[in-house]
């Protein structure tokens, strides 16, 4: 079979996203979606949005959104990138800016390596330390670039920003790229936006499916000098026109404006993940420090897919990665108070009946 | 300059999309849009959408809006992708299907060499009969595969269906892909979709852009047989795994169940567009035969460029193309009555003085 796929086809590993249950209710912990609604001004800015003018093609440059979210950030609308996801501007990024080997981490966001083989670039996948933090160190010989997500996925692990600087200097000598994701730094990273002046080479990567809790939107940006956003827009403009559409514009802009009501959400995300780690770590798990809006745990006596297995049959969805390394742990979204008091009982049900 | 860019992105040549004014109201007839308004039953279903559950992911495989696009064509949901516009859906089947030399016409959707280039895909083009049609038996030679727009843009020409069957055909036999961008099919064209469980190697590409009203709106599909199908899935899935938002999606499910408004407003487009090519030929222009939604048309003493920037300052867009063989036409995007007769009027007037 697959007579009609060409070579490239053929060889990809597509990534396989979180399930997305159609049938059962599960208290759905599993992709990192936000617990709290978007603000209600997103919501009315898309019902405002969806009138004739869906007639019209959207605004190719996406001008108003950019704007938005360039004033939230301090920089300049030049300086920004729309894009439909943060997937897809990591998609146009690797096909931009990489030819030869490049560098991400062993464990890290598992769509890196499907874009390299989607671009057929060479990658090099750097260790993380035995505590499974990023050692900035090691990214410091050649390579074609680095992609750093920061915090880190799936481990939760922030870097410092004097790391992002100590890494940015050394590539920006040798004009590489360095990639930082921060689609989760909003709950609790330092943002390295700040650097973008200083550091031609950074690209910073943003999404609004976390933080601005709208994963059902499809938007994102990213933020870096006017030469890496112009070649993002060139390789759009070599693939899709226009991928955000209209409603996604509009509720992006408005998303990025009420920032005020985002901290008040995302504090609460925060505050809930340090009440469950304490927890958990009562209960004897091991649950890695993290600065997102997951938590990466491992029970001793429990394998990754044991746990994923029982959580999933008592109505909970978590992720789990059968990779080396990490395949005693899962990942949980930090849910609700209430949705993660049950988890914490049902993990409690579970680790207690394996003792017993 | 350009320090960061890698080599595909500096040899890219962008497709420019055509103008989206933002200052001043023209009357816009130069992307193809359709002058009426989606169906109520689109808008009421994208408000509906657009609720709390937008910080939830989309269902990644677009389930209902395939099950809606597959019942109106008498498929099967598993012979249905679905895209953010059939311009990504084309980037992935490029991307999916070609490696060495494919055929397209000479002059045909300016998109086609752009993807072409940004998978490094050799091209071969094959010229139009001296009346713009298109001459199937000259695709009937070796190559790895053949885009053909039906009806063509600009030109508006239709194919028969016997002549897609009699290329589908030896193209089949070579195991290669075929192709069909039906954007415009809705406007006098007969699609061949009926033609996939005959012809495995054939692609059919919609979109809701122009027939359904929903340029805003970023949704297309594509048919074919399961194995085209599922290339086009690991495409995505390599590249960005939900591009199509709720909002997106709940629309254009409304959208292909309502054929009945749509045959309606289409209808009335066809009936402009006959009108319009009868007074401007009498007016001695030259308007080619189109199914489309739009005319390409010529005034012998006038070049295109002059008429297009004729009609701009009298607050009429309308695209040109600035290349060999089409340079003396305009493309003109068949707007309201009211809109065509404001039109005609101008190239009256712009015609005449040129004259006097």
């Amino acid at each position: 079979m697959n007579n009609y796929w060409n070579e490239r086809a053929r060889n990809l590993s597509p990534y396989t996203p979180g399930e997305q249950p159609k049938d059962r209710q599960f208290i759905k912990l599993n992709t990192n979606e936000n617990p709290y609604p978007p603000s209600p001004k997103v919501i009315e800015a898309v019902k405002k949005a969806a009138d004739d003018s869906l007639r019209l093609y959207p605004d190719p440059e996406c001008t108003a959104f950019r704007e938005a979210a360039a004033a939230c950030y301090g920089v300049n609308p030049q300086q920004v990138f729309a894009g439909n996801g943060s997937d897809e501007i990591l998609a146009f990024a690797f096909g931009a800016f990489f030819e030869k080997t490049i560098l991400f981490p062993d464990i890290t966001y598992s769509f890196y390596p499907v874009y390299a083989d989607l671009w057929d670039i060479p990658y090099s996948l750097i260790p993380l330390r035995e505590d499974f933090s990023i050692n900035i160190s090691d990214y410091r010989i050649p390579s074609d670039g680095v992609v750093i997500s920061n915090p880190n996925a799936p481990t939760g692990i922030a870097l410092e920003l004097n790391d992002i600087i100590f890494l940015a200097e050394f590539l920006e000598r040798q004009k590489k790229v360095f990639i930082v994701d921060e689609a989760y730094a909003a709950f609790g990273a330092q943002s390295a936006v700040t650097l973008i002046n200083k550091f031609p080479n950074l690209l910073i990567v943003n999404t609004l499916s976390k933080s601005t809790s709208l994963a059902g939107l499809r938007a994102g940006f990213a933020i870096g000098n006017e030469n890496l956003i112009e070649g993002l827009r060139r390789m759009r403009d070599s693939f899709n026109s226009y991928t955000l559409d209209r409603l996604a514009l509009a509720g992006g802009e408005a998303a990025v404006k009420d920032t005020q009501y985002y901290s008040g959400i995302n504090s609460r995300v925060i505050a809930t993940r340090e009440r469950v780690t304490e927890i958990l770590r009562s209960l004897n798990f091991t649950v890695l420090p993290s600065c997102a809006n997951f938590i990466f745990i491992r029970f001793s006596s429990l394998g990754g897919r044991e746990l994923f297995q029982a959580l999933r049959e008592q109505g909970i969805l978590v992720r789990h990665f059968n990779r080396e390394r990490i395949a005693d742990f899962i990942r949980v979204s930090i849910g609700t108070d209430e949705q993660m008091d049950i988890f914490i009982k049902t993990c409690k049900d579970i680790t207690e009946r394996r003792k017993g």
